[in-house]
């Protein structure tokens, strides 16, 4: 009977219980704070608090409850050799698609200034309409989601590209690669589309070096993780009249504080990190599988290679 | 050398002279009201003064700017027998389908709460996300672009059906027709889109009989004609709880006085007739091919059959 832990943190996963036991009522479940896990061996969490992890002596697997899985990987004190375990769900790629082609045409069609500057005043003023061919994208990350995400924008005819830290093709997308790759991509791009994964290189990536080498008028879209973007450098650069504007969906401290000066920049859309949410099924799904095949000695599903980050 | 005639009223259109004469020196092109059009053979126009066309003897074609050509039949005085003719734009379909997918995403994401509702108030509430298939849109029109639009929603997934005056067919859309066959479609609608042409018939359809057979939480699109919607209908039905919201993009009169209350509407999303606009070239080309067309006695290029009403 294997033991699992639900542990909160940035996000607290004790309605996670029910669900689980409701379906698989031979699970053995216990919630951290109110037990300290001394006895689990598989620690259910997103991003727990730091050094939690290696404080459970009998862990045998983490398994995250999201795709995305830096809150685990960077917690300084889990042992290396530990196995991750992420959600992979289908729908997830479907949903980023639609969240990101809203946001593309969102400053495309100009439903930027139509929305945010012009209704609240009551001013009818129609932006220009163009065709799709003369917007260029530019999406950074081309994994699993990044990659369908630029197919499908292509799909609906924008010029796009894309870039990766190894090289990548995918048919009717400009690929490219490593430092120089990614100057080339920046300096075409009209609407920088962010998904890739975070790690220690990419970490800040969405600061002022690489909006410099953005065209003036270059609109961002960040769907990755807030620890991408540097909120300071994304204000400067709007206030100097270089970028257009931005929809940021992901933030370093979430929910984003109130008082924070991006959900008022007139030139900021703030989203409650909507892009693209596992399903239920799919998380207790997957989760229940690799508690079995962990208390089966079986290595889990859809786990995650360490030294990448991803 | 055809003599044309340019008139305003709604819009001024003493703009179209000098592009016109760039393309073809030959046009003898005059502005209305300057010249009374006496001599006029060809009126372009979009809305004409009513009655106006009538005072000019010589007409022998009256040219619409765009696509919809109710601003013209509409003139009581208009001679029937007077050919009419519209322009046709491949763009059209194209933009259409941009603007309603991304109107369709903004109630079926949650979008309307999040940038309507939630951001103002630096609210972060996450909207729940659920599969396309689960979203009824309902697509009011199947013409030339109506079809397009009802295609392309399918093909994103969403569950979609439409509804025509006359029977038409098309590739995974549950097609409706007839007074029956729009109550059948209207009580399985979650996101009603109405691209309508403007007739007698369809003339304030959008009002307080048609809402109340839609579902509870129904939303509405309008990109048809402002003259299809009853606005003092639509305001009681949200205002009752019985509608979600409504991204309105027509209006009988445009642009929007300032004072009108949909501005202000919490849950209506004001355009200013963006949705899809004839290009340019598009016009000015079919303009000046009808003008030569009517100086040499030729029928004129996409004719507009009267009693049909487009």
């Amino acid at each position: 009977m294997p033991k699992l832990i639900l542990i909160g943190g940035v996000l607290d996963l004790g309605f996670m219980k029910q669900p689980l036991l409701a379906a698989d009522p031979r699970l053995d479940i216990t919630v951290w704070p109110e037990d300290d896990g001394a006895e689990a061996e598989i620690a259910v969490c997103w991003r727990p608090p730091a050094g939690l992890l290696a404080t459970m002596p009998k862990l045998k697997l983490v398994q995250s409850i999201a795709a995305g899985v830096d809150g685990v990987l960077n917690d300084p004190g889990l042992d290396p050799s530990l196995p991750v375990a992420r959600i992979v769900d289908d729908s997830l790629p479907a949903a980023m698609t639609e969240f990101v082609h809203w946001a593309v045409l969102w400053f495309y069609r100009g439903f930027d200034q139509v929305v945010l500057r012009d209704h609240p005043a009551q001013i009818w003023q129609r932006p220009p309409q163009h065709s799709p061919a003369t917007c260029r994208v530019g999406v950074l990350g081309l994994g699993e989601i990044g990659g369908r995400v630029a197919l499908a924008l292509a799909g609906h005819g924008f010029d796009v590209a894309g870039w990766s830290r190894t090289p990548r093709r995918l048919p009717g997308i400009q690929a490219h690669d490593g430092e120089a790759g990614l100057d080339t991509l920046l300096a075409r791009t009209d609407i920088l589309v962010n998904l890739l994964p975070l790690t220690a290189r990419t970490r800040g990536i969405l600061g002022a070096e690489t909006f410099a080498k953005l065209p003036q008028g270059a609109a961002l879209i960040n769907v990755g993780r807030g620890d991408h973007l540097v909120p300071a450098d994304l204000i400067q650069a709007l206030d100097a009249g270089h970028l257009r504007g931005a929809v940021l969906d992901v933030f370093a401290h979430e929910p984003l504080d109130r008082t924070d000066p991006l959900w008022t920049h007139p030139r900021v859309l703030v989203t409650p990190h909507m892009a693209a949410i596992a399903r239920d099924e799919a998380v207790i799904g997957q989760i229940i599988e690799n508690a079995w095949r962990t208390a089966c000695g079986r290595p889990p599903l859809n786990p995650v290679l360490r030294m990448r980050g991803y």
